[in-house]
């Protein structure tokens, strides 16, 4: 199925929004958080109007239908995802968090001093700053795969960075920087020779790619509802049963035990012990239905109508003069994001006039400090496509950076 | 200003709702999760058909402006508590996470070997777990505060359970199993003659009572959005500026950092530094106009509404038979919660035939298994009341557990 992203676009009233200088808004920072279709708006409105208790603990009506949209969520999750099972399932805030649990506690049990944690040289912060955290506190030693030219991983001296030492690779499937959808099958097969265990930070790719957990194969999973249609502040790991069992809780509270004493507790079974408290009920509850819009469509549709949109804004972007264009030019291998800088202009001031033209682009580093420190960059200005943009977003876009060009041409001038 | 719940309940849509089998929705767990008024549900639906983009990094209007709405939230989060300032708000997903933030970083930090940790034997599981791990790890001592017949704090041997051995005193400021609001005060001036810190479990105080952060004193403040109006998946914890700077992070990611290489990074100054990650912009935006809904009634006004309800109720289910209500009989030190049980029937039993009543009370152990096992029952019954609750509701209640009683005499007598 074709995807018709003004049919779409329907689906998404911000889209129809104008900016407060009455410009149509062009959103193009999918990579930093997509917009909401209303069925998600109307879902997370009827949870608060007609829906809402607390989960898990209520015998009433109210609260018995709220955890069976609950957990209903975490089984279609699965399915979503192909994972092994629900309870391989646990709801976080957001990648972020899910990364950091699995530092904090396969990570605090598993890594000891001289161990090594591989990791790549262009990791967004959130799966960077945890394993130097955890590194740190355990004397433990991180390692990097480098990039190609184009952003790939050179996977050249994989043997030589992932060995019996490493006890962990954490590299991510795609990169929000350039969009690269990375090859981790070798990185997963090299980590299984020597016994590693391997962490996916699949912030974009859950968004973009269909992603087949059992076919995939990694330890760990981690990725966020708020990029792919959801509601913000839900997140999900996804980690293999037999791992998740042996793993100790992470933060202690309501619904992760079996039983508490003053002085000793028993904890709860998968996935309740690792989600203490009570969770963002809502927002998982909406997450369910941004699974269903996207299902509807297809992730593989959705990814052939990304593909579609930056390959015509690759080509208009690639015959302008002054542009840098970062990430490969292998279109299989990369999804629907685009980084670039314009020569003598800072990609804040980019940012800022095509702001003015109601064109959302993110500009800065990108949570990757490191990869713009490797490219001696300050950041760059990154363009990012989800099922709803259009030729026409493209076509806004390059308005809006010729508008740039023409006024700092005149600056130049003075 | 007197409050009146019956127009107050007219800005709570699922109140007019219906239950399954017909009947008006009774809503009495307030202490899990309060209903949500239009205006909060409102400005959720309005964040995500107009508002949405992700914060703190775009130059983009969309970005800014929720930027904007999320921090003024954290500006009117501290005033509404009367915190010290505004980056002494840290935005959690809720109390648990608060509680386990501090057990974690402040608490690995500065708790060793031998060092004593004071609670009370009260606690819900959330200001338990974490200081049982804790001590765990660290192998430090979890000592208790004993509570009186009526479930005050027994304050009697004071001196003996906080000494100089204590680190930490960690307690809750209102029962979540039995209403008692506790005198926090000669704990938090016992904690300082021995120079410990005060952590202060403000689940359901938050919510009911009018709290001053400043004359409180305590060194943490924790609760919860969703039990005071707000959104599910928001949490707060406060803490003294000067404490928290020197607390190390808890969670790496993005936006706690300052600058990122790829063997250590530094951090952000405070709150950033302890919020790591895309938090629920949503949910905490929403809870901003939960805070003006309280603000607008006023906080006392709201407890003295509670505390007619719950006077009215008491008094109608003293004169009921074969009912025990736990919590003390001193209105002046209760708030709007009462645990009962019913002799010869289980809580559950008691719970399910008032939910075909449509009337959602809570049942159970309430997350506080070591008071239950205190008192040698398996749980209670619960009805917890809010703003919105009226004397029809408390008559609903009465005439509910009539039925249970007339249904198990007839069992009894078959």
């Amino acid at each position: 199925m074709k995807i018709d992203p003004y049919q779409i676009r329907n689906d998404f009233p911000i889209l129809s929004t104008k900016t407060p200088n009455g410009k149509n808004l062009v959103y193009l920072d999918n990579g930093a958080s997509s917009q909401k279709p209303k069925s998600v708006i109307e879902a997370t409105n009827r949870y608060y109007t007609e829906e809402n208790a607390n989960i898990h603990r209520g015998v009433y009506h109210l609260s018995q239908h709220a955890t069976e949209m609950f957990e209903k969520t975490r089984i279609k999750t699965s399915h979503f995802f192909q994972a092994q099972c629900a309870k391989a399932i646990i709801f976080t805030r957001g990648t972020t968090e899910s990364i950091n649990l699995v530092a904090q506690t396969w990570g605090r049990v598993n890594i000891s001093e001289g161990d090594e944690i591989v990791l790549s040289v262009q990791e967004h912060h959130s799966n960077l700053v945890p394993w130097q955290m955890l590194a740190q506190e355990k004397r433990a030693i991180l390692k990097f795969i480098p990039i190609q030219e184009d952003s790939k991983y050179d996977l050249s001296g994989l043997k030589d960075i992932i060995t019996k030492r490493t006890k962990l690779v954490a590299v991510s499937h795609m990169s929000n920087v350039t969009g690269t959808i990375h090859d981790v099958a070798p990185i997963i097969e090299r980590a299984r020779q020597v016994g590693a265990k391997v962490l996916l930070d699949g912030a974009q790719a859950a968004s973009h790619l269909k992603v087949n957990l059992v076919s995939l194969d990694a330890d760990f999973y981690a990725f966020s509802a708020h990029k792919m249609l959801g509601p913000t502040g839900v997140g999900v790991l996804f980690g293999k049963e037999e791992i998740l069992e042996a793993m100790p809780p992470w933060m202690g509270g309501g619904d992760m035990i079996e039983s508490v004493d003053l002085e000793r507790s028993t904890y709860a079974n998968l996935p309740a012990k690792l989600e203490a408290g009570t969770p963002n009920i809502a927002g998982v509850i909406g997450f369910s239905y941004a699974l269903d819009y996207l299902s509807q469509l297809g992730m593989e549709n959705i990814h052939a109508h990304e593909m579609e949109i930056t390959e015509y804004a690759l080509s208009r972007l690639n015959r302008m003069g002054g542009l840098t264009i970062y990430g490969t030019e292998d279109m299989e291998k990369r999804g629907g994001v685009i980084s670039f800088t314009l020569d003598g202009v800072h990609p804040h001031d980019v940012g800022s006039i095509l702001d003015e033209e109601g064109i959302a682009i993110r500009v800065g580093h990108h949570c990757c400090q490191p990869l713009m420190k490797r490219w001696s960059i300050p950041g760059t200005c990154r363009a990012s496509f989800y099922l709803y943009n259009t030729k026409e977003d493209v076509d806004a876009l390059v308005y809006g950076i010729e508008k740039v060009k023409s006024i700092f041409s005149r600056v130049a001038r003075k």
